[in-house]
């Protein structure tokens, strides 16, 4: 709509995806097929074999295959991905095909690309050189998936679907490269994925948008922000993400205690974080008026900060303190940081995933440092310390006070990996060939979707009202602009 | 808006909540932090020391981890909580974010406060005085926040959240006492809450809202009601309740046959309850029109009412006939008895929870006390029927036709809990401290919310033609205020 | 509205349904209580007596009741069907209420018919004549009722609730008879039901709105299409059912292995489907504009075809073929054939399950029968060959070639009983007693629905404009009808 005036000042961007699109989709796909065709089996839980496996290893019972320990979890972290991150996206007020369908996409792209690259590193069987998949590796998958979305957050309506491919081809890879490095070298624990998803994630996308920055952006500032409905909308995403993250944290934990543990630490941290979220949002506004913004995403930073230290014995009181603390910075972040950010750093953060991932992500890695370095066998009997931290085999010799120095140096590496990739790939997504939106029509669904024809909303009696209404503003708005 | 018109003839109400709302939930959240650190504690399960109770109690494997049993159910209630409950009170057209967001608020504080004082009658661990927490407990804390939620419904749009933090502080501590009294000393059964849940948590919001009845609610009128996507997004509350309410009903019943049956009864009484739901709302409107209202809420009844018997043997079909009636029940309640209650005994139930919760609730314990009294030997099996009763330690004496009668006494408990609690609780909320809204404010998310600017879902070409429209208006605004 | 203007050249139809459909709702909701009650009990797993059975049955623990292995899953399907295809269904601007509503409706019969009907054919005790329901006989009602929901896509907005109604007691009539042929007497495996459900239900849909086309439907054309936020409504229902399609087709599999490999071939295969779906979208519009019916219908083809094959070994990447074919077929599905099928065919089909249901569903038949076909030893081993097939009894000496020709002859006992079935129920429908809306009055909430007074998304101000402005439009109608 308002494309064509702005056309005099702005050299038009070409924003035809028919064939970048189509390609980027078919040729992926297909590389995916014949990459799980050479690579990809089931593993021997979930393949016919299973019969005999059993006998072998003297397992009594079907229920003891590791489906029924972690199938419902999986389920609850899938809902996450696909409502939680999606929903979460539509509250703008003319971007919420693209909020929850391009999340749809790169997530389905991604999980596969994960699968693949996850597999090489951590699951490759040396006796046959293939990559064995189970309940395990599928939930891994979409952990991964989850930080490219993060990464979504901080560019939406500011980026062509195409450029979301590439960012999730480049963000799954950097990701498997940094979970290898933390989670297999340095022998971290990051269960829930403080370090390896949110602070990974988060200064992934922050890096890449702020190589992207738009300097004419207040050009769409009309389309920038929500109306009453679509904030509805992003509270399914919100909910559902705040409800199941206790499942996200407890997913791949231990058997038993560590997943019972992680999913209690959770709750009570996200729990506490909506009062202080809460807290924070009414005093900072005249009359002490809430504000939607804060309530769809500070609340749900506890869950970020609980992500490393949820399956250690961090205590249900110090999970509540957690979970208050990133309340009160996260909601100080859209109140001040996102402002500050966007003003001094050139750095346009669309959600705020500053507020909801990085920084949380950050003291999510801190606390898990400082809870596995505190860490004695009369809290955690001995087993448990063993079991807890996988003091087994070549670190069997480790101590609590080492491992947090190495929990510690695993957050490093994350938010290396993340500033640095996300640099790099900002500038790979800077160069004009991905169809990206013009300055003056981010935030809108009109460039990548056909849209409804009616008019939203307006029952058919107004229409024709609008019909000669429409005539005047439209030559109105060149002159006023 | 149409505040400052009547501001002539209504004393202006002080809705600025910038203080007091920041304030109660600092305090209160600080003081769960305190408490916590005092008295909360992870049990034998979700302990490290799980992998030495396993080996003393000769555990063989993971599975047996209470986590596994209830977790997937505990999810299913979390749903039910804040989407449920969330979703099914944003039915109305400008108070869809005080509707899920002051039940995400509440619900928040409320469950940290049921873990302390659920804890402290239920679980208290006499060897240290510790609480000690488990997945029962997080599902008996949602389930303990669900009687406030449901005293939500009563007071929706007409009372401030400070208000609504002081009726789940007081609501939460009145409800673990009744469940001490009905559970414990006189050792009813009452496993998805029909009694300890629904009756005590309905007559709680009905006695609050009978005191604050509102004389001049009328001028509110124009806001009470729905438009048609509030509508469908009830709906997303409506159907996550009743498909989740068989793990409601199941989630902390007997492992085994209890949590089946329990499961299987609940899903039968829903399913019938909707046919006699949309009966009796088509028969009662011209041309047999459906009322979304009696669709939202009365389909639902059949879940409270088997709140109590869902875990006996009360066969399939008699699972049927109660869902069956409970739908005829509470439709003719909000055809009938909502009008009557509102013109006759002045009472104000706005997402009229007496026809879904209170009602169904009693009857929900009077169909548990039958089902116990006329449980039998040879239904349940020697060994069922002390399973299904609990008839162990001092009550291993107890017939079924006793416990009938213990059940009818809980009933009476959970009632006079209930209206009597309710009434002085009111009285406190009526104190003008709470920055409730006026009368002519009520239903109304612009008192409490920053709203978008935007008017909602209009397009921007409207908006020119808005722009004058609206002058008058706003000219008018400026001399009455 | 424009009902009026109509009534003129329109032989008025009688959309009162005032008596029938609470005539129908009360009597087959009586009726099920009666056969209920003279038919239906709980299974061992469900009663009371299992403490019993378990000490016969020498079962150590409580977590081996089917309850655990399936009650997760169970709960996925369950909110597939109500969730999943209801906001599926609120696509059309005008008639959420009725696509979520009536789903509700019909759903909630067809399941109690469905357990009553699948139990005479599958569950009936021989020692008493009882039919024994658990946690199966709830998913498999709940999937009985799936093929009736597929049905009623084609019809959305051109039925009334009584139609429906009969729809769905035929339905599942139907269902019983052909799931029995198939799987019980041809010993045919679809425990996702590409045929039994799918191809059968997308067929008889099919067969239903053949019979009851209507040429002059483009009088209600100004409601066949959506709104903007009624597409984001539709997702709820394309995403829950996209994220949940490994517990659909991997709830009633074998334990084990067969769960397990059935929810990840499905998760795959659904990813790739996302895929080729937005690559086809892309590719068939002016500058690659998405289509939101393609994304919300077509990338759930991938779940439909992998119904029969996602327990067997059909391999990772087989899977993802299976998927990336069904998002390419789909979307060509709506893009030519449902156009062609209108035209050529008289054949309208609302929600497009020619191609998100029939044509997978087929698909899905003859991949079945091929995986089963080319099933070896070497890849099975000779248990899992066994498990998988369930070769035992009768059917121990069946080869898997000889499996692949019965898995063929159930495709085509599906498509026989949809097309048949759904020929002569459609005749049942045309008879003029059912209240079905007139052919400038279909896709319209308000024919069966009492409707906010209020106009919609209209806020206060707006309306005074609108109260004048509405006036001249009015008389305009008249018009220009």
């Amino acid at each position: 709509m308002g494309n064509c005036c702005n056309s005099f000042w702005n050299t038009p961007k070409n924003t035809d995806i028919r064939i970048s699109l189509p390609a980027v989709c078919f040729v992926w796909q297909i590389a995916m097929i014949i990459l799980f065709g050479v690579f990809v089996r089931y593993d021997e839980e979930s393949d016919a074999h299973w019969a005999e496996f059993k006998k072998e290893h003297n397992i009594t019972s079907d229920i003891d295959n590791d489906f029924y320990f972690r199938y419902p979890s999986f389920q609850d972290v899938h809902v996450m991905i696909f409502v939680g991150f999606g929903f979460l996206m539509t509250f703008l007020k003319r971007y919420s095909f693209g909020g929850v369908g391009f999340n749809f996409l790169i997530a389905s792209f991604g999980l596969q690309w994960a699968l693949l690259m996850q597999g090489w590193f951590h699951a490759l069987d040396p006796t046959d050189g293939k990559i064995k998949i189970g309940v395990e590796s599928i939930i891994n998958a979409d952990f991964c998936v989850a930080g490219c979305l993060i990464a979504y957050g901080a560019c939406l309506g500011k980026v062509s679907p195409v450029q979301l491919m590439v960012l999730t081809l480049f963000g799954i890879t950097l990701f498997a490269v940094e979970e290898y490095i933390i989670l297999k070298l340095l022998h971290v624990r990051d269960s829930g994925g403080s370090m390896v998803i949110h602070t990974f994630g988060g200064y992934y996308g922050l890096a890449i948008s702020w190589v992207l920055y738009r300097p004419n952006l207040q050009q769409s500032k009309r389309l920038n922000g929500s109306v009453y409905h679509s904030d509805v909308f992003a509270m399914i995403g919100t909910l559902f993400l705040w409800m199941y993250w206790p499942s996200f944290n407890s997913a791949i934990s231990d058997h038993g205690d560590g997943q019972h543990r992680a999913a209690i630490n959770t709750y009570l941290a996200l729990a506490s974080c909506v009062l202080s979220t809460f807290a924070i949002s009414s005093l900072s506004a005249k009359k002490g008026k809430l504000d939607m913004v804060h309530i769809q995403n500070a609340t749900l930073a506890g869950g970020v900060a609980m992500g490393t230290a949820a399956e250690f014995m961090i205590t249900p009181y110090g999970s509540l303190i957690v979970g208050f603390l990133c309340g009160i910075i996260s909601t100080f972040g859209y109140l001040v940081l996102t402002p500050f950010l966007e003003k001094r750093l050139k750095l346009q953060d669309t959600c705020g995933i500053h507020n909801l991932h990085a920084m949380p992500g950050v003291l999510g890695g801190v606390v898990g440092a400082i809870t596995a370095a505190t860490a004695t066998e009369s809290v955690y009997s001995h087993e448990g310390l063993i079991n807890t931290f996988d003091f087994t085999g070549k670190y069997a010799n480790r101590s609590p006070q080492t491992q947090g120095g190495y929990q510690a140096a695993g957050l490093c590496v994350a938010l290396a990996f993340g500033l640095v990739g996300g640099a790099i790939v900002g500038f790979i997504l800077k160069l004009p060939l991905w169809g990206d939106p013009a300055d003056d029509n981010c935030f809108d669904d009109e460039v990548y979707w056909e849209l409804p024809e009616d008019e939203e909303s307006i029952p058919p009696i107004l229409e024709y009202n609008n019909h000669f209404a429409r005539k005047q503003p439209d030559t109105c708005l060149h002159n006023t602009n």
